[in-house]
């Protein structure tokens, strides 16, 4: 067994504005790392956190990166010792996914520090778990995406269902971080528990457009379907000036615009680096104008998912 | 100018499982006839209807067909004469596009007498008028597949936006007409305005599931993604039989079955001619034991539309 393993998993964009609850996609960067050592002690310990402002657990039961660990190690009836050091490399509650990166990243390393007893698709599960841990249910939209990189529709949750959608090679991705912060489970509360038949249509026509699109490469058709009208609407009211940056966007030459999961980070599409850094920078005016701080990241789709960065 | 035309437009299946109100596929048979003949004197008229069983208007702004005749004379500023006969060859009531195949038809039909001064694809709204007058708004799930051929993605319906969307080339559809009788509107009226969010992003996920399915041409994915949650358990409780029908069709082998528009024919998915024969005897056997008279289509995807079949 190799004496320590360093994993990064990307963060990851859920709902991508039509695909509320069912498609997510992850980036080159930002992302989690994680480094793993086996240890003689049975028993998941974290020994160090760093890039969390202190905000994070260092007990393995209350951190998605131990409780993944953990709930692998169970499965496969392994009383394994590990110790793991975690390096939050993106910001938390940013709506990026960061706690199914950490998860990620600590269950796929483990499973290659024990010999890859596991094929990488069916370490999901254990993912879950940590994300069951932060948001209170296992929703894969970001986990799924971190794990397997790409655009992940997730079909059905009862039984688990996700499906790779191929994306355009020239689909270039904007987020901005507006440098506020919005817990998960407040911005799921506010959205209605029953919506109108013709809101739902809008959806399906617009899910069904996005899918095709990013099937056919058909950049016009992703630009015609990027529109949500269930959960945008809602949120955005979380994120000040959140339509005006996403003006900005547009006009700029984005594809489409949305919140990335439940917010505040803002995506965009571009067809070009140049256009979605152009992107970046035009969304990046607005907040500047409203005296908010934001990060700006701008990625591929990333087609690999979690990666072993040093042995 | 010809002495006369005669066209065929198929029938459709229209909300396709999943797919409510976005989605709808044409099929080789059943469909409409109309035999169209330019007349000296201005105007346009029923010369003679068979096959309906004396049911449609004779007046012209009473009937799909020469409304979608008058609508496009209009468009194009033309006072043509055009006499009108309508074959049904098709049942009415049925679920099956009736009024959209008589439309299409009649509008193709007269732009093909007057030279083509329209494309194709430009002739729906004129075929959505009569569709208004059948059915009192003018969607274009059954027109626009009527029309174009293959299967139809509305995307929006403002501005109107119809992507086809391949499928593959082995799928067959079986059809089982039920002989009795639903009004359109009457099914309409049975959907709840409101919808649970969950059922919604169930719907979202099985029609992201079933277009990538159909695009990838994986008969697995097309199978697990064609339920319906919004529709169909409403709408079935006109049908008798239905989910024994369903249950038929499934354990013979169908990849999945629905409500045909909005009943009451049923339509079903599978792989070869033979296994759709199957189904539709399966459907069938169920239907005769309730003591219901019942016809079977099957046919598989039209690609075409409307075709001249004599001059």
């Amino acid at each position: 067994m190799k004496s320590q393993i360093k994993v990064f998993a990307p963060a990851t964009v859920a709902n991508v504005a039509c695909g509320f609850d069912i498609l997510g996609f992850a980036v080159d960067y930002p992302g989690d790392e994680v480094i793993l050592k086996p240890m003689k002690k049975p028993g998941v310990s974290i020994v160090k956190i760093t890039g969390d402002k202190g905000k994070l657990s260092m007990i393995p039961e209350k951190n998605t990166a131990s409780v993944s660990v953990l709930s692998f190690l169970k499965h496969i009836n392994s009383n394994q010792g590990i110790e793991i050091e975690l390096i939050k490399k993106m910001p938390l509650g940013s709506g990026l996914g960061s706690s199914a990166a950490s998860a990620v990243a600590g269950v796929f390393a483990v499973n290659e520090l024990l010999g890859r007893p596991l094929q990488k698709e069916e370490l999901l599960p254990f993912a879950l778990e940590g994300e069951r841990l932060a948001c209170g249910t296992a929703h894969a939209d970001n986990a799924a995406p971190s794990l397997i990189g790409g655009m992940i529709l997730i079909r059905s949750y009862n039984p688990l269902d996700i499906i790779q959608i191929p994306t355009p090679k020239d689909l270039f991705c904007t987020i901005i971080h507006p440098q506020i912060e919005i817990r998960t489970e407040d911005a799921r509360k506010m959205l209605k528990k029953q919506i109108p038949l013709k809101d739902a249509t809008t959806q399906l026509g617009n899910i069904a457009g996005l899918i095709t699109g990013l099937i056919k490469e058909d950049f016009n058709l992703i630009q015609r379907s990027m529109e949500d009208v269930i959960a945008e609407p809602v949120r955005s009211i979380l994120i000040p000036g959140f339509y005006d940056v996403k003006t900005a966007a547009l006009d700029t030459g984005a594809l489409g615009c949305s919140i990335s999961g439940s917010g505040p980070s803002i995506f965009a599409f571009s067809t070009s680096k140049k256009i979605a850094e152009e992107v970046g920078n035009a969304m990046q005016s607005v907040l500047s104008n409203l005296e908010i701080n934001s990060e700006i990241f701008v990625s591929k789709i990333n087609q690999t998912g979690p990666v072993i960065i040093e042995d």
